[in-house]
């Protein structure tokens, strides 16, 4: 039980992860897509190397039901090299996943959570996307690290990534990567549960 | 009236600008004195070299009332390089600022704030420090620049920097300066107003 755990999330420089008016039909609300048009649209190399370096680490993804239900994925799930077992929190009504599905739902909380997704991560590393599951694995001191990455805007509101946070926790900066475009920070979460 | 206004301030990685129970014995609130370390407890060259570059530009200063009730400077206003006109927007009472004091009080609003930050900046440019009156600022489309020195640190809880900005404002990537204890960023407001 010693994998990386580390919550990688695009963010507006005043913290938000997605515009106002976040519905089922507009998972990222208004302008969200902008956070994410550094990976989409012509990435610098930086970015890119950074992109091919997580790849490479993790084993195994997970993310919440909003993410899960605005991912362009599909019901089966990525292809290629992201393709890997993703385990979903959630506490509305689990779709049956599909036969040969990468997606796994875990009702019953952020420990078992954990657990399956560490066990299906084999010797590498847990990425985790979303911000509310985020919150709630950062509560739980279940987050070794943070990445980051902060996109020139400022949103005014919308959905935050660390917002029910609670206590404070002190960081340690791993990393910055500046572009042109957004700059990439990998924190260290010094105050985590041991274990 | 071309000074460039810049918004310059240390703030957590979610967004923090004082820790929670801001009050007049406590104006950083909880463990808000840790935005500020990498300024007074030994300096990264790099720090140090952006501060130098700072007070060679501005010709005046903007703050809020906050921010002068807790400052160290005393009634008299800083000595030495700092010694720069400081304009405090207040709708409180007005402290009659004492004879030769670097402060002058404006309770008219953010416009006359600026206009005499201007005219006292000569060809220099107007430093901005405070979360309440950098917010005004911003939506009244007069900040031109912002310069944020992130902490590695999780507040979950206290004075946010951008809470009140209103609508969407999208920013350029004009420097990243990255040390190991703190993250310098400049960016440029695109959508300020013309003037």
């Amino acid at each position: 039980m010693s994998k990386i755990v580390y919550l990688d999330m695009s963010m507006s420089v005043d913290g938000f992860v997605a515009g106002p008016g976040v519905s089922a039909e507009s998972g990222l609300g208004a302008g969200g897509e902008r956070l994410h048009e550094w990976l989409f649209v012509d990435p610098a190399p930086e970015s890119s190397a950074l992109l091919d370096q997580t790849m490479k680490r993790i084993g195994s993804m997970m993310t919440g039901r909003r993410t899960y239900d605005i991912s362009q994925w599909g019901p089966d799930g990525p292809a290629g090299e992201l393709r890997l077992p993703v385990f979903v929190l959630t506490n509305r009504g689990v779709p049956g996943p599909e036969a040969g599905s990468v997606y796994t739902f875990v009702t019953s909380g952020v420990d078992e959570l954990v657990e399956r997704a560490k066990a299906a991560a084999g010797e590498k590393d847990i990425a985790v996307s979303g911000a509310d599951v985020g919150q709630q694995l950062l509560r739980a001191g279940y987050v070794d690290e943070l990445v980051v990455h902060v996109v020139p805007e400022l949103f005014g509101e919308g959905l935050r990534l660390y917002d029910q946070v609670g206590a404070h926790i002190g960081l340690e900066i791993i990393e910055t990567i500046p572009t042109s475009r957004v700059t990439h920070q990998r924190y260290r979460v010094l105050n985590r549960k041991a274990g």
